[in-house]
């Protein structure tokens, strides 16, 4: 790979802070510049040895930095682009790790204009329980996949080093468009995690909620371990995928719709037809087991 | 506890299997008469310790015996108790170990007439990914609840031997009515099993489900691992369990309407208070980590 000199880490979290270490890894003459919004996360990234300077402007910590990664919330996104533009060198590369794509692509548009084509949107495809810079660790990224999504904007040798990137850190890439990318964690994730959200209320909303929660087992543990996640998380996702997450939403009622016919009907054929159909791919999928497809659909 | 003398196993699977395996370890001069459908996996049972004696039918198995463990697909429990209803001694106990439990108290009546106060229904949850006979351990139960759903029928001291006989294979028994047993399981298991069911099939169904399968996480692992399960128990216990899993679907349909509102008006504040209200209950839920309420409400 072509070696990083200087690293602005924008956002001085888990995400942020283990691509850090993991680059450090991989380029050891790296220097890393730092600026949070929060000043103490940064001054703790220092200390943690994870930053080599705090910065207290994002402008102040892009300058002379040939790799930006912006790690803050989705929402933050087009503020930081703002606040950075004026430190930003023509040559920097400018990354993000956020969950949805074509939100992330209209912000940096509208924050960066002319310079867009510096902004090659990403997302990891990795996380921990619980966050924080403290959390941060070297191997987050190792086996994982990176998604990239490059605009037409981009230049191919920005794409290359942007790959070389996440290849450093451990990551393999996948590239596709923001729309693939937005449709694909819709359907995989954000819709999933609405379902246990829904799910959740449902169940906690009768009457013996608490008989029903207490005799709950390992299917309700697994099912609805994800309706745990926060609002501060899930709230700024769900806004920022709606019309994706809504598609889905028809996606999955098409089929709940088809199970609860067969159901009412008594038609106990339909029912098991339905179920082995679900059960076959279910039993055949393992995490990071299935190759991307070749031939795509848009 | 009261020893169990001879215990008849009616079915030969993994959940009787592993209940006289457990029982044997409590009862160390326990006589067990098996009979299975499948003549080889009673003849199995055998060679494997589990069973001292195998017999050709139901009625001849439970001859002499002080307990009959009815193990068997909860579609067979009617023709089952009926064919062994001829050998059943005067104070026998009868109990089951379906997941359901009107449907079965329905059978039992109906194969049992005036004998019904026998059979005791009961649900032990536990279970393993893979079943049969070979798959039988002793401590399957250990640590479990076991839920047992008495009839009015049911004098006191047989309850009481129920009682000792499931502590005595390692679980702490949770008494209920049949009705409030198949309220809570459509909740917290069976619409589960139908929610992912239906959501696998709405991704598999899309032109782009190779690509969602291809890079989905630990989320849709989880989410989704129940929907591996076969129809060949799924569509019984649906089909048992029809108006419970029917009313337990409109109470998700409720939540979920509330959570599509909020999302499709862009009501970001509501549709934080929607995730904050699940996540809420989730973070606090462990496995058996809640005890049985005082007060609850049928």
């Amino acid at each position: 790979m072509s070696t990083v000199n200087r690293l602005a880490l924008i956002g001085c979290g888990l995400m942020g802070g283990s691509f850090a270490r993991a680059l450090r890894v991989a380029c050891p003459a790296l220097q890393v510049a730092a600026y949070s919004r929060s000043l103490a996360s940064a001054q703790r990234a220092q200390v943690l040895g994870i930053a080599d300077e705090v910065f207290s402007t994002a402008a102040a910590a892009v300058r002379g930095a040939d790799l930006v990664l912006l790690a803050v919330p989705v929402t933050a996104t087009e503020p930081t682009l703002r606040d950075m533009r004026a430190g930003l060198s023509a040559d920097a590369l400018v990354m993000d790790v956020g969950s949805t794509k074509r939100d992330v692509v209209a912000a940096a548009r509208a924050a960066l204009g002319t310079a867009v084509g510096q902004f090659l949107p990403a997302h990891p495809i990795a996380g921990k329980e619980s966050g924080g810079i403290e959390q941060a660790e070297a191997d987050l990224y190792q086996e994982r996949r990176c998604i990239l999504t490059p605009l037409p904007e981009n230049p191919e040798g920005l794409v290359a080093r942007a790959v070389a990137a996440w290849e450093a850190v451990g990551c393999s890439v996948v590239r596709m468009s923001a729309e693939q990318h937005d449709e694909t964690f819709a359907a995989v994730s954000h819709l999933p995690h609405l379902l246990a959200f829904a799910y959740v209320n449902g169940v906690a909303s009768q009457n013996a909620a608490a008989r029903h929660l207490a005799l709950a087992g390992p299917g309700f543990r697994d099912f609805s371990r994800i309706a745990a996640g926060t609002s501060a998380i899930w709230r700024d996702i769900f806004s920022a995928n709606r019309d994706e997450v809504l598609a889905q939403l028809g996606q999955f009622e098409s089929a709940l719709t088809a199970m609860r016919a067969a159901l009412q009907s008594g038609d106990d054929a339909a029912v098991a037809r339905l179920v082995d159909a679900a059960s076959a791919v279910r039993a055949r999928w393992t995490l990071n087991g299935a190759p991307m497809p070749e031939d795509d659909p848009a």
